[in-house]
């Protein structure tokens, strides 16, 4: 007789799924509040900064963000689950957590509306809808993104006072994760070495600085707003990297066998533009047993927290197996 | 005969010269120290976020964040030019007033960038040299200028922790003044009214957003970082509003009247691009009156102030007589 004080890992990945569907919604709501409402003379612009956030997402940064805080709050899966993560927080600091997450979410989408730039990608379809520019114009979408990249530091700086200690960190790890010394540097060195032969060295900073580290900076910013201890943070630092890092070449991955219906943007575009993609540079087989090997350092990681970081170990199992 | 205590205006004026060189100094050196050298991969991205500021730059901006501060410490113009407005403040707090000077300057370094690009306002000449999309190109551009953006976060989030409180603030006051409840939004109806009849409440609506809100941000910022009480604040944020609305008229009537080996960027580029302003509205008699006017506003609430305005005072008549 089965009891119920072993899950299954099917039980584990069920009880994830909800957790994320119920994140997102929380998510999704306190997003809304803290979007500018179409109206004004600026009702455009406030139109064009809400377009390319309900065509949804997976929302995976502003969960990291929470994922991160229950980590360094010792919350167990069970009572994340059971909507427990809060309890025992201040109203003030929950706020705060709370626009911590969307500010990431804002950023990360002001980065795409760029990337997907003529001058840039020149990409027509992202979440399955035209990019912003194809809606709103080039000046527009420019502007919009811009809007949405302050955004992101308006929200945090506009929690309560009695919480500007745990904020004034999470701005940080946000600015040093999507500024010169993390994401951009990422995409200008990715568009550099368009139709340019590119190393593995190479190809590791772009997926860095591109990617990993705005993921890991979700972690990190809801280990700030938890005042995390250092090995706590040490560990989430390490766990964040890796689980960056495997986003991205799953990304690459899909790009090349992945289904443009699913994915709601263009398959093969990589190597359309001649990116440096890992399975351009080592071979599809090879990418995937890049992924395997980094998840196998984040279980190893991981694992000894039991059930703290059960939710972080599914998300590193989902992230590796999506297909969109 | 003449005594030591009763300067004439012309002296003011002499000290007023002499101090905002001495702070552009310290400002730029300062800047310098935190800027990215251009090494490593993303070389080429440190080198364009460094192109638009060793331009120069009057640094009115970041200035005001020094005279905010200096205002609501009660420093007088005197001790200001005798290098005594850091007397009692603390090392960590003169460090964090200064990472805010410089990070209003980057971050409107950064929408001068994007307000130049093809698909804005596209201008060939800024600050005398050829504008970042036409020495970079488009993406490099425009990614040099998120790299900025972001930059000016990561500046006042990298203060010393124990700064945190005035940072948190000051942080918000820039984000507020830059993101969509200000320059954004002042951009995207200025785009919108070109080639279309405004009126002088869209042109002030323009106005306030697109310039003047950054402006009073400087001297908010510098409130902040010496926790000004409510009067002062409220006093800055009037001037503020005014002395910002003062510059954008001025910029207006050069733009018609000035010369553009001056002021380092094309005269008449409104007028070809049909810009909404003033003296396409109302003409250029009545916009020096305009201007006159918030001077004289500017100047009943500064004098009754005595010593610690002066430069304020100062400051708004220089932005009115300035020919660049």
């Amino acid at each position: 007789m089965k009891t119920t004080e072993q899950p299954t890992s099917m039980d584990k990945r069920t009880a994830f799924l909800q957790y994320m569907s119920l994140r997102r919604k929380e998510v999704e709501a306190f997003l809304w509040s803290l979007l500018p409402q179409p109206d004004g003379m600026a009702a455009k612009l406030n139109e064009a900064m809400r377009y390319p956030l309900e065509a949804g997402g997976k929302r995976i940064r502003p969960i990291l963000v929470l994922m991160g805080l229950d980590f360094c709050r010792d919350v167990g899966w069970r009572e994340a689950l059971a909507g427990k993560s809060w309890d025992g927080v201040e109203a003030d600091l929950q706020e705060a957590a709370m626009r911590a997450a969307c500010a990431i979410e804002v950023v990360h989408t002001y980065s795409l509306i760029h990337d997907d730039l003529p001058c840039m990608d020149d990409d027509d379809l992202r979440r399955g809808r035209p990019t912003s520019h194809k809606v709103y114009g080039e000046a527009l979408a420019v502007l919009s993104a811009d809007a949405l990249h302050t955004l992101g530091f308006q929200m945090i700086s506009s929690s309560a006072e009695r919480c500007a200690l745990p904020c004034f960190h999470a701005i940080r790890e946000l600015a040093v994760a999507c500024g010169y010394p993390g994401m951009v540097a990422g995409q200008v060195v990715d568009l550099e070495y368009e139709n340019k032969p590119g190393t593995e060295e190479v190809l590791e900073y772009i997926h860095l600085h591109k990617t990993a580290k705005l993921i890991r900076a979700g972690l990190l910013m809801g280990a700030q707003m938890a005042e995390a201890n250092e090995r706590d943070y040490a560990l989430l630092e390490e766990a964040g990297y890796k689980l960056g890092l495997i986003f991205q070449v799953v990304d690459d991955i899909l790009d090349v066998v992945g289904d443009t219906q699913v994915m709601g943007k263009q398959a093969g575009s990589d190597e359309a533009s001649h990116k440096l993609t890992y399975p351009a540079l080592i071979g599809l087989e090879k990418s995937r047993e890049r992924a395997a090997v980094l998840r196998n350092e984040i279980l190893s990681v991981l694992r000894p927290e039991g059930d703290r970081a059960e939710f972080l170990i599914q998300m590193t199992e989902w992230l590796l197996e999506r297909n969109a």
